[in-house]
């Protein structure tokens, strides 16, 4: 009884818990020791939380604040309540797996909070079941790699207000955090270093699934925007005939303008890197041309299938990586297909690159005016109300997408809360307006010289239909109606009557003999 | 026990049951019992059945060959067995219960031919639920609309070898049949007519869900085509100025070569009605250019996405419609995005309009190649043995992409069953060889003109992308390793070997302050 007693008056030292110790996971149980809080440590794999411990002892200055745990009940029993607890493991059945396994050892009111890059519609469904049990559940997107976890990541929460009252404080802690005034990011970059000021890049996205909706979306968002700059990059080697270290600088110019972001930045990182096993070659020239994915991109283009919305660019990015992963038959197609004479540049090179800069700049408007136009008709779907404003403002740090351009994005939401589409905003209509002659110059060029860019041209096809009052989809609806009967409304009656007419051979095998 | 031992002596009267009394379920009965099979007929809602055998008995020469069932009991009793039971309901929970009613009734071997739209994955699941319970189950696709389930269908079934056999004779009767010379549909339209000789236009396709996931991508491609058609009509229509009725003269011209196809012939027939609202319009002019869609083009997106195959056409012509549905929006946005101007043409309106011929026939080629890469690719993952010549056979009648064109695919397949790539086939390398500079002539004179091409210029995006050795990937590696330690392949070393660089920055968040 004594005993008891004094477990029961003892306060459980830490204010969080994690599982999962891979890299994201330890990366982010580092930042939150930074930033003063406590945190148990549990791994199904006992002997990582002494590996971690251990090493974080060696190098971490926080390493005091970090609690070990070897079972689950020790580990819960450590956490001050109403617990939090984050997972970082393996999307799908291994985060069931580990819900299941804590679950008994918690109590009313506890929070479990799901970092993983979890399907939003598994959030929703775990959301239910755990607060049938009187839990509350948080998914929440982490975005940023390594690093960011470790220094700070764009953090995309869903779920009930009152959970997200409880995490607030820490999440916004460890957040990145973007200068007020710019809205540029503000660097960290050392263990134990703490942002003085900045706004966090944290908000509550929506009920349930939607942190981890606009998670998906923002990785949707990042292949086309990585497949542009390769797009870009392509055609200054194959039709300008630009070495990687000249191109290096070509992208470096372009940060220091609109194009301003992480990932130009690490493009032209990247273009001036010695390959390390052959110092006189460039190292992009000895990477393979096949792509991985992990699967965000494609589940962004299913939902977007799923929900109607055109985002043709976002899709055309998964299925080129689709595409270079065929290399062998790339190469066997390539002695066997030939294209087109190589025609003369209709420009000077210094024109064609900045014709590149504009096409990309414009294309890169059509993508992310596609990836928000999906997140407001998820919003309609699963009754979220999200304010694409303050996602925009999140995405400004921490996160791979982050980028000049987002303050921009942030500051046309603010002054329309209801902006019909992100070209429609003044500030990107006169962009589009300004760049759309180099953009078209840039596709004709490279139609004419066989260059593939897929995702510049279907950017202008979304532009071009998007613009278009009159599209041919008329004279389909009319073959629908001749050979399915699935009737057609009419230019001259009300929305909603249909119309049908008895065509002269309404799908009638044809002869020709 | 003597009235028992009646019954038990009686053979029952029908070869076969259908149930399900939409449009395509009665029109797939008369078109059996024109081929001289008697028809077990029951529908949920049993009024139908009775006029459905009344409307019958009125018009239909083979109407004494319909056994009209008011119950399920009587309905199964009334068929041969081993019993042949086809559902033509709505795909989905429809399907599920309706064999769910039935199955009580049924005896080991009795077969079940579901002949709706059906997810090939529920296909699969519905064959092992119900081979489980000693019952045979045939997944078939039907395409040709109503008047080819009435007059010859092009018939897709999947399942066992075994079940086919049973039901291979009824199936070969009611299908299209081509002549076995030229390839070409013969003609039937009249009821009670049956097509003497010909090939039949069906063939046991594999096991399991195979004959479903073929039927969807004829969906698929069905999307693809009828979109390539209509970008032909939207230039001719914006950049040419014509007027329907000639636009008509140039698609009936195009029905007399390689473009000939039942596609192509309505879309002649469609461009020359006059609108019966008003006989000094032309019909397409007043419907509006909304499409619709039910969701096997969107199918066959996803499973392109999901099994990594590129066929971003395809999924093109799929967001095309979605872009069409937003009527409104896109007459808001005609009025606030300014396109180009209209530059002039840079041929004569002749020269565009055989470019415009030769850029669909082009795109049409990568198109199919798409779909039968996807094919085969699903073949892998299913262990599915497809044989696509055999395939591209039985799309020659019935059905809604009938083309010449796919004789030339049977051909290319019959000369080598393991050709990597339709494009590679001589007959299509030589078409696309030929093609190509107008290809790129039209799609440029769209870029510059501001007219929306996205299937164009995606399957010229394809065909350039499928003939490049070396893609710009190799850069979108490097990104992928930069900041999320994915890791890349070399040029220089074998597939497999995976590389990682300690890039200077790793994701490290940038400071602009």
């Amino acid at each position: 009884m004594a005993r008891k007693k004094s477990t029961a008056a003892k306060t459980p030292p830490a204010d969080i818990g994690l599982i999962g110790l891979a890299v994201m996971g330890q990366n982010l149980i580092l930042n939150m020791a930074d930033h003063g809080y406590t945190v148990a440590v549990y791994n199904r794999t006992s002997s990582k939380v002494d590996d971690f411990i251990a090493s974080a002892k060696a190098s971490e200055p926080s390493a005091g604040r970090l609690v070990g745990c070897k079972s689950l009940k020790k580990f819960v029993s450590s956490i001050k309540r109403p617990r939090k607890i984050v997972l970082l493991v393996k999307a799908g059945w291994a985060t069931d797996a580990t819900i299941e396994s804590v679950v008994p050892y918690l109590e009313k009111g506890d929070i479990i909070i799901d970092g993983g890059n979890a399907l939003w519609t598994d959030t929703i469904r775990r959301e239910q079941e755990l607060t049938a049990k009187g839990l509350r559940f948080i998914g929440s997107g982490v975005s940023g790699g390594e690093t960011g976890a470790r220094f700070g990541p764009s953090l995309m929460p869903g779920g009930s207000k009152e959970a997200w009252k409880e995490l607030e404080p820490i999440w916004k802690a460890i957040s990145a955090k973007v200068d007020r005034k710019t809205g540029r990011p503000i660097e960290v970059d050392t263990p134990g270093q703490v942002a003085k000021g900045g706004e966090p890049c944290t908000v509550h996205i929506g009920e349930n699934g939607a942190g981890h909706y606009v998670k998906m979306v923002h990785n949707g968002i990042e292949y086309i925007d990585m497949q542009l700059i390769c797009e870009a990059y392509m055609l200054m080697k194959n039709l300008l005939g630009m070495k990687p270290d000249a191109m290096s600088e070509v992208f470096a110019g372009w940060n220091e303008g609109d194009l301003d972001s992480y990932l130009i930045e690490i493009t032209a990182d990247i273009l001036q890197q010695k390959d390390p096993m052959n110092k006189r070659r460039f190292l992009v020239d000895s990477v393979l041309d096949t792509a991985g994915q992990k699967g965000t991109g494609k589940w962004t283009s299913t939902s977007a299938l799923d929900l109607g919305i055109p985002a043709n660019a976002i899709a055309e990015a998964v299925f080129a990586r689709c595409l270079s992963a065929i290399k062998e038959e790339r190469v066997s197609a390539s002695k066997q297909l030939r294209g087109p004479k190589a025609p003369r540049l209709p420009m000077s090179k210094a024109k064609a690159i900045e014709a590149i800069r504009e096409a990309l700049y414009c294309s890169k408007i059509c993508a992310y005016a596609q990836g928000f136009q999906l997140m407001a008709e998820a919003a309609r779907e699963y009754d979220w109300k999200l304010d694409f404003g303050k996602i925009a403002k999140i995405f400004r740090g921490g996160c791979i997408i982050r980028a000049r351009f987002l303050q921009k994005i942030t500051e046309a939401y603010k002054a329309d809360r209801r902006l019909q589409n992100l070209m429609l905003d003044p500030y990107f209509k006169k962009a589009l307006h300004g760049g759309q002659g180099n953009w078209r110059s840039v596709v004709t060029m490279a139609t004419n010289a066989g260059v593939p860019i897929p995702a510049f041209s279907s950017a202008l096809a979304y532009f071009d239909g998007y613009r278009t009052a009159v599209l041919p989809a008329n004279l389909l609806q009319a073959q629908r109606d001749y050979f399915g009967a699935h009737t057609f409304e009419r230019t001259d009656k009300p929305r909603g009557q249909f119309f049908h007419v008895d065509w002269p051979e309404p799908g009638r095998p044809i002869s020709k003999s």
